[in-house]
């Protein structure tokens, strides 16, 4: 069983190779406002207005001609008649926002005046364009808003509307199929009855599948696949109009597993073999274009292959921008031993401001993962950390 | 207009007032598993299951009985029968996964075996239970597995799956009505065509109701209210169902700012004028038991009001659990500069490792943002920061 995995790929170099045979979807789809945060840009948003389109107000207070304030101040104000119009020596109220009205060039804030009747006290002396938003200060005709490839947001999306956009064009969503193999797999919907002893319910591909959403795709769930080379052929075969797939399952190289061979022999096996712990059967290969992860079965191994490979898979599927990882600092409450060799996936608990290890917890049990609130890597030539250390920590999502 | 504010509360005793009227509700649904991803658990789960629910195979092998084995090496083997039940001196194969056969209480890993015919040569010494996975080894009848409150993820939807768990009582997502206000406002839905002088689309709505949805709420969005205190107070009083009211827009002390008023006519203002830059003019409320957020006009100043009330605010509402913010630690490009009495909202973008303050940009200027990737804050008390100076850089989302 370990021979094969002797020559085990890097982490690095099996994502590098993996990537290197997907490409960015150039499919596109036009998504209301509404409906647009989280998704990716698939046109250059050239601005065809003007904000603001008028001469705006930036105070309340009263619109003047700024020659006419001139030497004004607390000791020495000037009056202005309050007006509907604005002509010398005259002065309309504007609230912020407002339309500057035409023949006026400044607005002096109500807190520099007094009124006194049909009369405006002006206490200050304003220059031309003072608290005044020109046609064109924040975007102009023909700015570029957004670059295609942008990520929006929900201030993005008011942003847009502010320059009467309704629609926008985004790249569409990859569908990711998710193959469940295992002779021993009993369908979540044929019932959940105890399965009988050496069979279990399947909870790989729901897991896959709310991950693939999680992370900007579109799930498409099948039907549980025999262990037999033929079955997931035709499995593999008959979705091979999707953008990736996931078989999960079957990826050791014991008597049963027929994973990767058969991407072998319908397509290419790029890796299959990873020098990540735990997550080493995982493999990676194309088939008529299609990338293809083949997931551990065991549950903790397929989440870590979920998380190195089909996640970053997705986002250069979908565009989706590289933006930096969040992470938390904190120093481990514990030590942590790592086999040398592999980059070492380390579940922990927060605990007060330091993060515990799980460990004693093997790869198999996905309760495990449920109990931890993120994880460490320890790269693959360390040997672990002492207690104290200070490490990354990614929340587990 | 600046004079009430210069009574501004701090921004955590703002929320703290705020939070401490706000009470979790108690209102539950059951979802699928399909659907319970981002959901809070309201119920405890306890195990009604073993896993394993039967002895587990961890390596593919051949079951043995561990006594059998006694002496074995590589040098010494000990030579056992194929067969298809457990007695003195025979064994069955078995893969990962697979029922320990009855009278068998180890497996010996495939890797220390030879096959000749009908017999494998053991070549190395076991002791009882050796990859041997016991019944209730993960999680045992009675375990507590989730408590409470638990903020669901893809792999818990696994381990909920794995216990033959199909549907869970998860809290409501609290509905929040989203409420225009402003008479220079037009609706989006009225055609996109460029607004007369003094008139503006209507997109700070779109903004809440996004960040709404985004942060774990379900929106309901109103039609925009003419500025008069009736028609507000009529607005809100219409609403009193929902769980949270946002109040956009006319939230100043200028003559025609009726949010803060009214709602301290229908119910309690508990603050008004904050110590954030920009957001000052935005207010806090409550109106028969809904925490009512009143958010300034202006679009950057109203996206902090959502950041710092409103997503607290949802978060407490739907029992989301604290979770350490992930940040950014990064060096400023240049120099910031900061209102001191305010905490100070700095919009940020990426530069190579740094971050660069984004200076210039007014609070009406929503486009400011669209342009950020994330934002620093400034605390009260500080003056600004010097160029290269290590800062939080949080995104925005």
């Amino acid at each position: 069983m370990g021979r094969i995995f002797k020559e085990r790929t890097s982490v690095d170099e099996a994502l590098r190779l993996f990537l290197e045979n997907i490409s960015t979807l150039s499919k596109i789809e036009e998504v209301s406002l509404e409906a647009c945060v989280g998704r990716v840009l698939a046109e250059t948003v050239i601005s065809e207005r003007n904000v603001p389109h008028y001469r705006r107000a930036a105070m309340d207070g009263y619109a003047v001609r700024a020659s006419d304030t001139l030497g004004a101040s607390s000791a020495n104000p000037v009056m202005l008649q309050l007006s509907d119009r604005i002509e010398e020596g005259s002065s309309i109220w504007v609230h912020t926002g407002a339309a500057v009205p035409e023949g006026a060039d400044a607005v002096v804030m109500v807190e520099d005046t007094v009124t006194a009747g049909n009369l405006v006290e002006i206490r200050v002396q304003v220059y031309p364009n003072r608290n005044v938003g020109q046609v064109g200060e924040d975007i102009k005709v023909g700015d570029l808003v957004f670059e295609e490839g942008h990520l929006l947001r929900p201030c993005d999306a008011a942003v847009l509307a502010s320059l009467g956009v309704d629609r926008v064009k985004v790249f569409k969503k990859p569908v990711v199929a998710v193959i469940p193999t295992g002779d021993e797999l009993v369908s979540r919907q044929r019932g959940r009855d105890v399965p009988p002893s050496g069979m279990v319910l399947e909870t790989n591909g729901l897991m896959s599948a709310l991950y693939v959403k999680k992370w900007g795709g579109i799930p498409r769930c099948l039907d549980i696949v025999p262990d037999n080379p033929d079955s997931i052929k035709k499995a593999i075969e008959a979705n091979l109009d999707v953008d990736m797939i996931l078989l999960s399952g079957g990826t050791s190289v014991g008597k049963r597993d027929y994973g990767p061979k058969t991407v072998a022999a319908l397509g290419e096996l790029l890796v299959h073999g990873i020098g990540v712990s735990p997550g080493k059967p995982a493999a990676l290969g194309v088939v008529n274009n299609v990338p293809v992860v083949c997931l551990p079965g065991y549950p903790v191994s397929g989440l870590v292959a979920l998380y190195f490979f089909v996640r970053p898979g997705i986002r250069k599927l979908a565009a989706i921008p590289e933006i930096p990882e969040p992470i938390l600092k904190r120093r481990l409450a514990a030590k942590v031993s790592s086999k040398i060799g592999y980059v070492n996936f380390i579940r922990v608990v927060f605990e007060g401001d330091k993060v515990r290890p799980l460990t004693g917890a093997g790869d198999g049990v996905l309760s495990s993962v449920a109990k931890a609130d993120g994880y460490i890597l320890v790269p693959e030539n360390i040997e672990g950390y002492d207690k104290g250390k200070e490490v990354d920590v990614f929340l587990i999502e």
